[in-house]
C-alpha cells in the first residue's frame, strides 16, 4: 500500500480530533475507547497510534484543540465588541456572544474544559495539565482586558485583574454546568449580569 | 435459602449507595457497570436488582443520598457558626468549613454534584431532574440566609436573594472544578473571599 501523504495524515488527525470533541463531549473520557475513537474517524484501530502514543495523549490533544479553537472564537468576540468604548461593556458582550451558541441547541454540551475538569484531573496528570496551560490562557485575555478597564475606570481597582480573571472564569464555568443541569441559557446569563453589572462596576 | 431480613437489605442498600459515591467520584457514570457496582458491595450482580431497578435508578439514589448527607453537614456547619451575629459571616464560614475536608486530601474530588452535572444531564433524565432538586434543596437554605442577611443589613439588597443564591451556588461549584484541576483549595478560598467579603457587601 502507498504511504499516506503528509497532506493525507494532517487531515485524519484533524478528524480525530474534531470527533474527540464529541465522544468527550458525549461520554466523557474513561468511558471512550480508543476503537470508538478509530470507528468514528472511520480509520482502523491500529492506525489511531500513527497519530497518537496513547488514549491519554489523544485527550491532552483534543483539550488544546479545542482550547485553541474556543480562544480564537472568543478573540473574534472581543475584537466585534471593541467598537464599544467601555473595556466592561467589550468584556460583557464577548461573553453573551460566547453565550448565544448555547441557546438554540438542545443538548447543552457547555464547555469541555469544564466537563473534562470533572472527571479528568484525578485520572491524567498529562490530561489535568493540558487543561490548566488551557485554562491559563483564557485568563491571561481574560485578565488583560480588567487591567484595560482598571486603567480607563471601568472596572473596579480594588480586587486585581489577576483575581478577578480567576473570579470570573470560575463563575462562568459553574453557570455551565447548571445549564446543563436546567438546560437553559438562564443561568449563564445572570450570571453574567451579576459579574459585569455589579461585582465589576468601580 | 433464608429470606433476608428487612435490616440486611437495608444495610446492603447503604453500602451500595456509599460505594456508588465512590464509584461516581472516581470513574464517572458512563464508566460504571453495574458488575462493579455489585462487586464493590460485595453482593451478586442479580442481586443488585432487588435494591435498584436500572443503573440509571441507582445514580439517581446515588445523587439524592450524596445531597441529603451534604446538606446535613453543611447545616451542622451553619449551626456552628450561628454564635457569630452577623448573618453573612455565618455563611463565610460555613462555607469555609466546608472547604477544609477538601485542604488535607490528595484526590480533592470535588462535589459529586458538580462532577455529575458536567456528565450525566444529557445521559439521563432521571438523574438530570435528581441532580436539579438535590441543587435547589441547597438553594433554598442558601436563599433564607441570604434574606436573613438582607433583613439585618449585612447583605445587600439591591438584587434579589434568590438570584444570590444561585450566583454563590454557581461560583462555588465552579471553583470546585479549578481546585481538582490545579489541585488546591486556594480557587475555592480566593472564590468565597470576593463573595462574602466584596459581592454582598451592601
Amino acid at each position: 500500500m502507498a504511504r499516506r501523504s503528509s497532506a493525507d495524515m494532517e487531515k485524519t488527525r484533524q478528524i480525530l480530533l474534531e470527533q474527540g470533541i464529541l465522544l468527550l463531549q458525549e461520554s466523557g473520557y474513561n468511558a471512550t475507547g480508543i476503537q470508538e475513537i478509530a470507528t468514528s474517524a472511520q480509520i482502523p484501530k491500529g492506525s489511531f497510534y500513527n497519530y497518537f502514543s496513547s488514549k491519554e495523549d489523544f485527550a491532552a490533544a483534543v483539550i488544546r484543540y479545542y482550547a485553541s479553537k474556543s480562544l480564537a472564537e472568543w478573540l473574534g468576540f472581543l475584537k466585534e465588541a471593541a467598537a464599544n468604548d467601555d473595556p466592561r461593556q467589550v468584556l460583557y458582550s464577548s461573553f453573551l456572544a460566547a453565550t448565544e451558541k448555547y441557546r438554540c441547541v438542545t443538548l447543552k454540551k457547555g464547555c469541555l474544559l469544564g466537563t473534562l475538569a470533572a472527571e479528568i484531573s484525578e485520572v491524567s496528570e498529562v490530561c489535568r495539565f493540558a487543561l490548566q496551560e488551557s485554562i491559563s490562557e483564557f485568563k491571561t485575555v481574560l485578565s488583560e482586558q480588567l487591567l484595560l478597564g482598571q486603567q480607563t475606570g471601568a472596572v473596579r481597582k480594588d480586587i486585581e485583574a489577576q483575581r478577578l480573571a480567576d473570579f470570573i472564569w470560575d463563575s462562568w464555568q459553574g453557570s455551565l454546568l447548571r445549564m446543563k443541569v436546567i438546560k437553559s441559557v438562564d443561568p449563564v446569563q445572570e450570571n453574567l449580569e451579576i459579574v459585569f453589572n455589579n461585582l465589576l462596576k468601580p
